[in-house]
């Protein structure tokens, strides 16, 4: 068993939480040597010889094996990565955003270095999502990925769903608890749920998407109004990310979007800052992993899963991606949709290929159809902030 | 990646499923190429030459490199196991009363003979709960695993708690539909979530525990009026699994007993005939794992999953067991029991330390209180089918 020594970057909740497990945990075998931090003038509760501004402290000292990169800068996280990469070093990062964009870029290297790039916290915190996907699941058979891999968006919506709460007052309220940042704009615009998709895909499908091009609307039109529908119809309204193959094209579909799901399913029982994702396999009907998806203990439990791996030289297989072309998209076809507006003026029938139920009153209006994949797709319906839009399962 | 040539024992369900999965996914470079049974003369789904009532055909011949066992038989099962280890063959087994009897010795074998022993289809079917002990958690932060192993009980108990049915009733419904054997004593006993809790146990704490030393309570002796109890206590009734170590003592305490379940809590929402598990750590709260615990695809579907991982020659790791003695058994201490019973001859509260609550009744009678757990394990006791014992979690 290899022994491990860390070059940690940032000194966050996270990287103090794994700090202090390794210290208390020796059987563990590993040790960090040195901590890059940004700011030098903050106490710390460390002893202050492991602390140190300059990266090549880290990056140049042979003797660390492991670089683990917990930085919010994302390009000095790049950065960090490549750097790392070229001088052999194997890496554990929580970034998602950054994995998300260059992917394809970092596995390269990766693979160039024969290095070992792990990144389980990136995706559903403590789940352990990305490891099940690589390990258990054979490609061949699995059919879709689907579920809440954002705990913001999720806390915002179960207030909204059991206290009948407006977005705002429920952003706020997440905002107090700390669980949204004062600038949430990447959670709550399905942003960071795309990324996680995208790297999901990756390691369900063995194909890179390009995490611009997921279907993607947010929460943040969401009225009290959906919601009292949600209700009379048995229904919650969650925001799901799924990715879904199709076998025989090998095309895939990728959607971000708020989206009703009954009431005695699996997935509405993920509530709070819970993260929950089901596997669909041809063979195994669905598997269910849920855990919390974000914060100081679960994202430390990841990167320490990482680390312990990396004691048996575990990396993700390089078999699900090699030698494949770039995940095909589809995003075409028909989805049933509903479509909430406050104003009438704001009405969107003529976008429907066929309507099922229309509501219309002084203070709301919805629409129940099915919708060409290709017209919701327009900019001027699916980022139109006055238009509430929530997908059937 | 390795060609995996596969001599298959047995060809009911499971077998018959993995035989169709392997012909239509060429991909996933694995072939059947000898299956022995016992009946020579039943029409098979599969071409004639492929069977053999000889097991020689597979064990002596050097090409087929997997032996996957899924035969009834334990005995039969056994001998066809340490016949191929010794041939240098890795195995695939569901057989998780073999497996929970004789682990030690077939994992010594298996590593003396340097191959790999794989069996996630004897826990909990298609969900991934060995994989994910033995790869994601490091065993030093591992707290308890707790949950639904047995999908048959569960989905007894679902219908008591639903339909206000009878054990009795229930237990029928459970065999006209297939989720019950004509002889259920190992399901209802709870002798077979023993089983699966002994696997799991080695897998979580990397300690051998003897199944017959867990305490076990079945589900026979329950009554309408436990359920009527929990209903109005916002209880469920789920028969659970729990292993938990003491890190400062090494000592881990084993039940398998009936427990009354808050119904918001996340094991609650478990039903049916699935299966769901809570893995406990340090660092991470809870991670819940959750799917179909038995039945041809999910059972298909874990095997699948095993012989893919031979592939790139994936074995349990030995790291987690070897060198540690013996788990230590700590089956004492004292726990919060309700005990039911019709006859008022059979009340037992003299065992009890302590007692918060009693109801008398013409017809039904119980007791809540705690009880010193060496007195709970007389055989007089737990083995009394007058009595409904159930656990608080």
């Amino acid at each position: 068993m290899r022994k491990i020594n860390i070059g940690l970057f940032g000194f966050g909740v996270v990287g103090e939480g794994i700090y202090k497990v390794l210290e208390e945990k020796p059987q563990l075998n590993a040790v960090i040597k040195k901590i890059v931090i940004k700011d030098a003038s903050k106490p710390r509760n460390a002893p202050s010889e492991l602390f140190s501004t300059n990266a090549d402290e880290i990056l140049n000292d042979d003797e660390i094996n492991v670089v683990v990169e917990l930085i919010s800068d994302a390009d000095a996280a790049h950065d960090i990565i490549i750097k790392a990469f070229n001088k052999g070093k194997h890496v554990v990062s929580a970034n998602k955003k950054l994995i998300a964009d260059h992917h394809k870029k970092l596995l390269d290297l990766q693979a160039k270095n024969n290095v070992s790039f792990l990144y389980e916290a990136s995706v559903c915190g403590s789940v352990p999502i990305i490891r099940n996907l690589e390990e258990y699941f054979d490609n061949d058979l699995l059919n879709y990925v689907s579920g809440i891999v954002n705990g913001t968006t999720n806390y915002i919506l179960t207030k909204m769903a059991n206290e009948n709460e407006s977005y705002q007052d429920a952003l706020k309220a997440a905002q107090e608890s700390g669980f949204a940042e004062a600038d949430p704009t990447a959670d709550v615009e399905g942003f960071d749920a795309s990324s996680k998709l995208a790297i999901i895909t990756l390691h369900a499908f063995g194909k890179k998407i390009d995490v611009d091009q997921v279907i993607r609307k947010g929460i943040t039109s969401l009225k009290v109004e959906d919601f009292k529908y949600a209700k009379e119809k048995n229904y919650t309204i969650k925001l799901i990310a799924n990715s879904k193959i199709n076998h025989q094209t090998g095309e895939i579909t990728s959607t971000v979007l708020p989206t009703f799901v009954e009431l005695n399913k699996t997935i509405a029982l993920v509530n709070n800052e819970y993260n929950g994702v089901l596997i669909g396999s041809s063979l195994s009907d669905e598997q269910f992993l849920y855990g919390k998806g974000a914060g100081r203990f679960p994202t430390s439990s990841a990167v320490l899963s990482d680390i312990s791996a990396l004691k048996y030289d575990y990396q993700y297989s390089i078999r699900k991606y090699e030698n494949q072309e770039e995940g095909v998209f589809n995003q075409t076809g028909k989805k049933r949709i509903y479509i909430g507006f406050e104003n009438q003026a704001d009405d969107v029938s003529n976008i429907f290929d066929e309507i099922e139920e229309r509501y219309q009153s002084k203070n709301y209006n919805h629409i129940v159809g099915v919708i060409d994949i290709e017209k919701l797709k327009q900019k001027e319906i699916i980022e139109n902030p006055k238009l509430s839009i929530i997908a059937f399962e």
